[in-house]
């Protein structure tokens, strides 16, 4: 096994955000920028994604500094980033948006490096499923991918996304959102439902409550990483497949063993995003501190304890 | 290590049920029922309650069919029992009380044999913490009380359950009450707030999404054993405390690592429960179809896959 390329695509965004914490202006953030955070503690991460030239410098040195391959990075003269201000509620698990300005996301596509092109793993951030199939489109040969959705594309967008999970290996979804797809208020059902659409395999993040990922009749349930001071949970979920894909990549294999595996280190790369507002709190984060929480992951996982 | 004596009180109900999957008229439910066929899966159990003269002959027999000393069961001529009417909504997460009537509950707590007054394990179901308290007064040496209890006695009758709680070495409940009782939508803060007030240990059930044991600062999650035809959720927490001490006393041992293997037993006897209304489902399992689940379960917390 040796390790696979990355690539992710998805939005760079500069968010304003007010939790009952704090609050955070003008930040960096965005669902690809946090997939590469999470990916680039574990593995060299490609990012593909378009900003405008009100992206500030720092920003893109934060990205470069997280050792994160930014030819991909497409900062178009003109144009204004995508901007997301939103407001958390008390319990950190209900969030409002306030304004939410596409900006660059409503012109055409990033292009993708050449250099891009033979990527073998693949992340589709959330996004309109009729541009991530036109991403899949322009990658040569690619051995996994794995795409992010959302209620929207869910509801308004039904025929572009069953074409796309018709083209994925896997996919990536809050329990909401599988509920919604399928249909059903049984998650392990909502599984089925998904995986039968194409799939082999679909992870749900259940927030506080975890994880779950389901391929064949196979499960595997993780458990959130205990955080008792949350401070931002924006970028949790996409900070967490960035955990995820970037374990796999850096594996270079994606049996169930290894997925479930995975999960752990997305687990625990979430656990510290949350810790601060922004990427502030996994910039620097290494593999001991990773690896730190991971051995008491799992020994809240019942290992040692239970048996 | 030798098997403790374990005693449960508790209610004795009728119930009428209605879920999307159908109903259920008139059938045996109950805290204290529903716990101790879950307990009696594992262990003999003596169960303290009251009902009146209209529990039907074959419901006494159902209880002991299952092995559960009835000694304590209070027929009382001339009051009808407890009965319960309840309609769960699409997703089985929400249910609505459509009748109450307390009958005998409302009448004097029932009397417990002398038999029973030296039992070592004893869980208290839910019930108002004064009565709770009294009960605790009854027994002569109780090596390993717990207790459940509502969002109703938090709300209304805080100061007796802080009484309670300085008395028991643990208590069980939902995460939302967790969240009311401690005022944080945090829940292992939650845990702690909850410990802080006089139990050693505390299981927080998620529903769907498991349960977690807290104790001093070690953490157990366990997830939820999948289950797709939910038929009628009624009993699962009860039946699923009543796996959770049944272990506890038949292995007569209370170490964190003997209730954390204990939270898998009530996770197995809670997802019998389910798939069925009142206790059909569970009434005639044995030990070799709950080690089987148990394997299973094991597997989805990762063991032998994870690691």
């Amino acid at each position: 096994m040796a390790v696979k390329s990355l690539v992710v695509t998805g939005s760079i965004g500069i968010d304003t955000v007010y939790t009952p914490q704090g609050s955070a202006e003008d930040v960096l953030g965005g669902s690809a920028v946090y997939f590469a955070f999470g990916a680039s503690r574990l593995t060299q991460v490609r990012l593909v994604g378009a900003a405008g030239d009100d992206l500030s410098e720092r920003y893109v040195r934060l990205l470069q500094d997280a050792g994160i391959d930014i030819e991909g990075l497409e900062i178009r003269q003109g144009s204004r980033t995508f901007r997301w201000t939103g407001r958390y509620l008390d319990n950190m698990n209900v969030r409002e948006t306030l304004l939410l300005e596409l900006n660059v996301l409503a012109e055409r596509p990033p292009s993708i490096p050449d250099s891009y092109r033979e990527s073998e793993y693949v992340f589709l951030a959330n996004n309109d499923p009729d541009v991530q199939l036109e991403f899949i489109g322009k990658l040569s040969s690619p051995e996994f991918i794995v795409a992010d959705t959302m209620d929207h594309w869910i509801r308004d967008k039904r025929e572009s996304l069953l074409k796309l999970l018709s083209r994925v290996d896997g996919i990536i979804l809050n329990d909401s959102e599988a509920k919604m797809f399928s249909g059903t208020g049984n998650l392990i059902k909502a599984a089925k439902r998904i995986t039968d659409a194409g799939p082999s395999f679909v992870v749900i993040k259940k927030g506080e409550h975890g994880a779950i990922l389901v391929e064949d009749d196979k499960i595997v349930a993780v458990p959130s990483y205990p955080v008792e001071d949350v401070i931002d949970p924006t970028g949790a979920g996409d900070s967490f497949a960035g955990g995820f894909m970037g374990y796999l990549a850096a594996r270079g294999s994606t049996t169930f063993e290894d997925k479930a595996i995975a999960l752990t280190y997305g687990t625990v790369i979430a656990s510290f995003v949350i810790e601060d507002f922004s990427v502030n709190a996994i910039k620097d984060v290494d593999v001991s501190r990773i690896e730190e929480r991971r051995e008491r992951l799992l020994k809240i996982m019942g290992f040692g304890i239970i048996e």
